[in-house]
């Protein structure tokens, strides 16, 4: 490992990623067809068993620990008026996580998910990326290996996911950075902001872009500078999942974001991920697509905080409870398919 | 109450269904707003709490007690070389739902869901459709009641599937015999039939609705010639939830067909019932829109026995207790969108 910029720490990890482990892949597939039910009657879920098999680099699958990690940060470029709700509802909410009353507690209790919560220097907001950097080289690196923390204490399945007020103007900062097109492809209402908000989240896209243009063919030029704390540490967390063996399911716009600069480094730096749904940001479906992911769900949900992702684990554990342990043809003396 | 024909109790059962729980469904709106989030932002979830409530006649609404009723009967018209499986795995598969080995039983552990099987004459499988109709007035109507019992003991949500080899054929019978169009449009696979499987179910279908046809004008003369007795029981378990304020969330292509008896009669019979997910089985979309559903899940299964609502009604209580138990603005001490 290099010893220079800190950045170039995150690029030499991502070249030692581990790879498929596709023995247990085979080992799953396997298993699946002497399950006691037509070959492929389950579905998508026959696929996540053999995905958290595959990613988990062991065979059969768990799902006896599942984390929720939401990262939480504030953002200077709420001073162009691109939100709805003032920047402290971010750590009003972050409270309301430890307190447990809001949306991704009452899933995680429902489907016995642990919860995380990283609150990212809430009272230092970014810088505003209309007028500068959201963050320095050093300050970047440093939040990606705190979000690397999310799996310490070990885990079999991570949600990813964020809170921050004004991030879903951020996350179009990097999608636009990103993989270009225009600004208004990339943005939406958020938590809900009127037509003029959304006026000024295209007019803030466009100048954050043009002002950082030249330093936007790097992945990590473009999260330092268009992104966010929380955007910088789910970043990280998704890579040190990967090189854990943990697999992953991304949450909504704003966790999507962060994912794609992975992506945008090297397009298999996600392939341990699933992607948990797609969010009713209009903007979300495009940047999936961007990414080569198909959403697990489908159900209008826009609220972030893990909220999709946790759902999706309830799938996910069901999926792999059904593969773990339903009888076969042979234990249960059921008579397969006519020859 | 009439005395006269099996039927006729039926049809007077369905003039007295209970309808809409208003005052429930504003309450649920009026407390949904207040609640930490967005406004919406929760989706398809929002909506299902309201349905719950509404539909369970109560505010708040509850999961507490949740049945996954999975109904098994056998069909003469495997006969006509219908299905992929042989006859015997009925009941080998009640068998399997009963020793805990079959995918409803995990979905049912990893969701908290309780799980009744109804075994259906087994022994004696219904009479083939394109040679006399499958089951008597008299049996139909017994059958339809014995499936009201899905419910006895009480529960708060009920989950509608089916086990039964053949029964697809009789599905796409019912839906063919229901809302008309040509045989290819309502059969499909089923468990895995080949191309010639195929061409067998068509040719069955068109002999079967041409024998029946100057019956089918009454949908539960559909239901007792063309239909079977895992149908006639799931049809009287969705109006039993209905007379007892349960909401249902309905299976794949088999349980659709079933309700869609219900719905032929009384085109609000099934207000109180969740599509639970689309089905691979090709024509369940279609027959989905006929009855004026949209599904929650599409997860690609085709697996029957209840796997799919079962899959569903753990989103359901994720939703509830999102409603239920999610903190409000004033409680959080959290700001309000910015006026």
């Amino acid at each position: 490992m290099t010893t220079g910029l800190p950045f170039d720490d995150i690029r030499n990890l991502i070249k030692t990623m581990p790879m498929a482990d596709l023995e247990s892949a085979v080992k799953a597939k396997e298993h699946e067809a002497q399950l006691t039910k037509p070959p492929g009657a389950l579905g998508k879920l026959e696929g996540l068993s053999e995905w958290a098999a595959t990613w988990q680099g062991h065979y059969p699958p768990r799902t006896t620990r599942t984390i929720v990690a939401v990262f939480a940060g504030n953002h200077g470029v709420v001073n162009q008026g691109v939100a709805a709700y003032p920047q402290a509802v971010t750590a009003q909410m972050v409270a309301n996580f430890q307190h447990g009353g809001a949306a991704v507690n009452q899933i995680c209790k429902t489907f016995d998910l642990g919860l995380k919560v990283f609150e990212l220097a809430l009272d230092q907001p970014t810088g505003d990326i209309t007028q500068e950097p959201a963050l320095s080289e050093k300050d970047c690196a440093a939040t990606f290996a705190y979000g690397m923390e999310a799996i310490a204490g070990g885990c079999d399945l991570l949600c990813i996911g964020e809170m921050g007020i004004g991030n879903t103007t951020i996350a179009a900062a990097l999608a636009h950075g990103l993989f270009g097109g225009t600004a208004e492809e990339w943005v939406g209402p958020g938590t809900g902001v009127d037509n003029d908000g959304l006026k000024r989240k295209a007019d803030a896209l466009r100048r954050a872009v043009a002002l950082h243009r030249i330093h936007l063919n790097d992945p990590l030029e473009v999260l330092r500078r268009l992104g966010g704390r929380e955007l910088a540490a789910m970043a990280g967390a998704i890579l040190a999942a990967r090189m854990e063996r943990v697999p992953v399911l991304i949450d909504g716009y704003v966790a999507t974001a962060a994912a794609a600069v992975l992506y945008k480094m090297d397009n298999s730096a996600l392939d341990h991920c699933v992607a948990a749904h797609c969010s009713a940001e209009p903007a979300h479906r495009k940047l999936l697509d961007k990414i080569g992911k198909q959403p697990l769900l489908d159900l209008g949900m826009r609220l972030g905080e893990g909220s999709g992702a946790a759902m999706a684990a309830g799938i996910v554990k069901a999926a792999i409870n059904c593969h773990n342990d339903m009888a076969t043809f042979a234990s249960a003396g059921v008579a397969n398919k006519e020859a």
